[in-house]
């Protein structure tokens, strides 16, 4: 490999190697003997990627496929820091030396390709940038010849590649064994050895590497085809429904998102790094006022539990236009009816949760999901049992919002008809926040959830939402890359496999959690939904939920209000099940969703996270700390306190002989004065989590 | 043959036949010997359907393609008639009898099926409805097995059956001979013995057979696979995006359209059939008042003929959001500005015109076609030299109205995404009209023209805009299917190949007006776009229209605003074109556009169409003759006219040695007292026509 690696660097320097790098990160560009551009990556020594192809094939056969020729080169540095609206921290550094590559067909006339490569001291982002130029307006992307040759058979976190859907499980096996053959499909079958980004990977030598994207816009989704004899990776974009293999229609000047190789010889720098973010564009909201991280409960649970229906009536094979709604039969358990909203606003707001989401609010949810049907919904129509104005004024009256929910089906036509009027009357009842939801097959019939098609509407939402004031929430969209810098009432997303598979499937094994930071969170923040505090499922509806449970324990559900950063934290639970442990609840009330600060104190991906958060301009901190399936014992530092103050540590622990499966409730709460030197013992259940305030004593 | 038709009867008897008939015509329906139902069309003794298999399959595998059993059946009759809100007569007969069957699959508990059969004296239309049903909600059609087993090997008027255009000149063929191999595709190359409907036939014995459907709504169009050795025809539905080769999404109770039958033993009764409109639902709008049939002068053929452009720049390259169209150069010769409109309204209100439509008033036309870019026009967004308050001024001071263009660029969620701001904006500019275009292909990408989704596209914009008060009329839209009785703000379609070929293209053959009739229009109107009296293009632009000329006469572009039916007529020329010729002019200007009475006076598909109408409220009636290629004399008796009246006929016929080809503009008007006796003797130039106005003398 490093005899490979060193005859590169001699081959790339006989042919005026172009170099960048920042601290131990290094990138090697050349045009390989067939004129091909190639990359490299290091991490001091170590070859991250090797030599590996880069290339955009067209639709019109003339694309960036073939040889190059070098048309000049320029590396620049930047050193600039930048305030995010909310986030794990209050300043990011964005530092990082840019060499850009100017290419051209081989004809004089041939068309023009610029790759920019940016290198952070945390790794590397690059993309693909066609510039304006005479011969070359409107192109077809037909596919990414984007490669990423790894020097050996890494450990591998990954996800099927499901055109449609994230909501797996990870698999961890060596990238020769990658192979979703046998998983189970959520929407589209995966070729067997394609994965998703975000990709973790360990090598055996030390290393953490994950490639993602960075700034997905106007272009599908990148997935990655696994050859598991050489180990390397071949981008897969996205197809659209053309039928043609076709998956990008651009217009120059345009360029490809960023792809992004974070790399760190430690796993808890993976976390930290800031190299997405620094990829994406500034806000392009000037008044952010209106923008609120929050907190809130929700009329949702109750369904996944069995306890109540989204639906109305039990009456199925109803039409959106020809219904009579206010004459259907309530089936007598719908969850959003006046009085179990009003039971959800009172404890919002003795709770101090900012928001309840309410979830069958609107006609449609008889014949909603698995019919590839195009009139769902209508997104204003109440059912009969929910009274809009009067719960506004009750909430308004109690200074709590309700969220908004729109479920699209994936009906995204229907949606995009109807989103003027929705967001209409989200403004006329004083919402201020929307979750949307893509469950099924995409209309317009034939697309992706993770096409180009569909990640124009997402960003097309994230911006119809901000022209109307309103923040977004997108359940079973695309992953993120980054783009909430860019909106930032882009709150979060779902796009992996939630809590509420706990509900209804054989679950999120307990190391779930302990992954997800390392892959689907490192393009930004997951509406996951945790605090979960009734783990056994049977008690609320022992038929139907027999044997179902949360993987987790208690006091793990609450540590994933720091290990799973997001500004929008559910309390998922409901009322009653909080009011038999308001001690514990007491952590969701206190926790933070902005922050000042964050520190990973300890993380391997599939084993543990350990993380630390300085609240936004309070000196309070909040500490998480997850294990898998197995039980851990901690020691923390509390160096991050600061020198010479004392605080209070409320400790939410898992009790003695708790673990997620046989004893998942049983949690302990300890009171502790601690200073910056105290190291603080934290003993995790198998399948448990540690929760910890850090207040100024005497406060 | 008529052995076959025997033994089919004597078959169908002893398994029960089931027919109905009004005069000539009668059906038998009857359950083949493999269980599969099959229906058999005759005119008396002649059959014009053989025994032919009905069926449909669907996507589950478990649809109405096999054999079934029959529950029962009935015969119903019904004989009312009714007014069209416009049309070519102002009352309508509906007689016909029903044979409705009612079939369930073999097991006691499968599906039902109903078929549902009307008989008139001029035709069958029958349809498939899935009744509501326990088992059956949500279904997906994958094919329609309707076959139309004709008896030999008529003569066939036909154009390719491509998925996403209509514009063709007609093949005239056997059906044995159809081949659409050597035809250049306008869209998408059809398989070379699919044709489209409707379908105009004629048997050697005498018998004129159209094929076509009635009210397409929610489903497909309609296309035909002919078999060139039995003669039978196979239905071709339109298949969607999805790959899968689905071509319906449905919801039971659902029924397909109709597919009708029409036949007549002359081809003027196929003209007059009203079949079509009669199987389609009465209007859903009970407030009409605001609809008005209507002619209308544009900023159009100059764009055409090479004298001006829809684009006002000629940059390209641009991004619809990123542009400043207010800094792009003019290119010098932009049709829609300001001053130039109002030449045309002045010509509007000196003779007498409702409306001017502008084409290329809104910004986009720089970049607007083949890129099958999404974002191309935004519909609300003037060309800076465009004033539109200004021009809504003068309009209504001169009181003419302006019409509407939204080419949509076949950019359909992009339109739809825009429709309602566009539609307000035309409210909140005095626009009572909208011609829609859809040139290009379809986003949805690898949707068609012609599928159920963009049917449900256009259906559901003629709801949209009633719901607005506006009137439309579109272009490059599926053929339409009588939907306009529906939707009588639905005014006018083009989908077929319309005059503006003769301005860029071979153009349209002689015969080409003398089909539409029998074929195209059976559907409905068409915004032909007739009144073109510059015939030689060259005079317009010299080097870009050499030897570009429309390929008929003067004379007949007059005789088209009879022959041709549409409530929406364009005087489609330039002022300054009609300003030579006002004499001529002043049949355009008095052509009704509503009528009480139509009599297709003589007419053969290719051949000629003589036909007379009687202008809606007045005893004013107008007469036009039209021939192919060869020159006629037609004898007019004009026993139409009230007995015991004089009448001033002024007849605008073909000058003498007109011809299209070499002398077409050469024209004669003359004027005549005439009354019911008279028998007015028309010479038809080679590729002329004749046109006639009656008004009672000495008024």
């Amino acid at each position: 490999m490093l005899l490979l690696t060193a005859s590169y660097q001699a081959a790339a320097q006989a042919r005026a190697p172009l170099t960048a790098r920042q601290d131990k990160v290094s990138l090697q560009f050349a045009l390989a003997p067939d004129g091909r551009p190639s990359y490299a990556v290091f991490y001091g020594p170590k070859p991250v990627i090797l030599p590996s192809r880069l290339g955009l094939a067209f639709a019109d056969g003339k694309g960036f496929d073939g040889p190059l020729v070098l048309l000049g080169s320029e590396v620049t540095e930047v050193d600039d820091t930048w305030q995010p609206v909310w986030g794990e921290v209050r300043s990011i550094r964005n530092h990082y030396q840019q060499l850009t590559v100017h290419l051209r067909q081989p004809a004089a006339t041939g068309r023009r390709l610029d790759l920019v490569f940016r290198v952070f001291a945390d790794g590397v982002g690059f993309r693909y940038e066609v510039p304006a130029q005479p011969s070359l307006a409107y192109f077809t992307v037909q596919d990414e010849h984007t490669e990423f040759n790894l020097p050996a058979n890494h450990k591998a976190f990954w996800i099927p590649g499901d055109y449609d859907s994230n909501e797996y499980t990870y698999s961890t096996t060596r990238l020769s064994e990658v192979n979703s053959a046998g998983i189970e499909a959520i929407q589209l079958k995966s070729a067997p050895r394609r994965v998703q980004t975000p990709l973790m990977l360990r090598s055996d030598d030390g290393l953490y590497v994950n490639l993602h994207e960075a700034a997905l816009v106007n272009y599908p989704a990148l997935m990655l085809n696994v050859d598991p004899k050489t180990f390397g990776l071949s981008s897969q974009l996205v197809p659209d429904a053309s039928g043609t293999g076709a998956k990008a229609y651009l217009q120059a000047p345009e360029h490809t998102p960023w792809r992004t190789i974070v790399v760190a010889d430690n796993a808890p720098a993976v976390l930290a790094s800031k190299l997405i973010l620094n990829l994406n564009e500034p806000p392009k909201l000037t008044d952010t006022g209106w923008i609120q991280p929050q907190k809130f409960v929700g009329v949702w649970w109750e369904m996944h539990v069995n306890k109540a229906s989204w639906n109305y009536a039990d009456t199925t094979n109803l039409k959106l236009a020809d219904t009579n709604w206010n004459a259907l039969k309530s089936n007598g358990h719908h969850g959003a009816n006046t009085a179990n909203v009003k039971r959800y606003i009172d404890f919002a707001a003795a709770h101090g949760l900012q928001s309840v989401l309410v979830e069958g609010w609107n006609v449609g949810w008889e014949d909603w999901a698995n019919n590839w049907k195009e009139e769902v919904f209508d997104f204003v129509t109440p059912y009969p049992d929910f009274a809009v104005a009067e719960l506004q004024q009750y909430a308004q009256g109690k200074g709590v919002q309700l969220m908004m929910h729109h479920e699209t089906s994936s009906s995204v036509t229907n949606y995009e008809r109807r989103q003027p009027a929705a967001y209409r009357f989200m403004q006329e009842h004083h919402y201020a926040a929307v979750k949307t939801g893509y469950v099924g097959r995409i209309i317009p019939r034939g697309e992706h959830h993770d096409g180009q098609w569909m990640v124009n509407h997402y960003v097309r939402t994230a911006r119809l939402t901000a022209d109307h004031r309103l923040m977004v929430d997108m359940h079973e969209s695309v992953r993120p890359t980054g783009l909430h810098r860019t909106y930032p009432n882009w709150l979060a997303n779902e796009a992996a496999r939630g809590n509420e598979f706990n509900a209804w499937s054989s679950g999120n094994p307990p190391e779930h959690e302990t992954i997800l930071p390392f892959t689907r969170l490192m393009g930004g923040p997951m509406d996951y939904t945790p605090g979960i505090f009734q783990i056994k499922l049977d008690d609320w509806n022992p038929a139907r939920n027999k044997g179902r449970q949360v993987h987790t324990t208690l006091a793990k559900q609450l540590a994933l209000y720091v290990t799973m950063y997001s500004p929008l934290q559910m309390a998922a639970d409901l009322p009653e099940a909080y009011e038999q442990h308001l001690d514990a609840f007491r952590f969701i009330e206190d926790v933070a969703v902005d922050w000042d600060d964050t520190r990973i104190l300890a993380a391997e991906p599939g084993d543990y996270i350990t993380t630390v958060r300085k609240a936004k301009g309070k000196d309070e901190w909040y500490l998480g700390a997850i294990t898998d399936e197995n039980a851990r014992a901690q020691s923390v530092k509390l160096d991050f306190l600061t020198p010479g103050r004392q605080y209070e540590a409320t400790i939410y622990a898992d009790g003695k002989g708790a673990s997620w499966d046989q004893n998942p409730m049983a949690y302990q709460i300890r009171r502790q004065q601690v200073d910056h030197k105290t190291v603080l013992k934290l003993l995790l259940a198998p399948g448990g989590g540690a929760a910890v305030s850090f207040k100024p004593a005497g406060k």
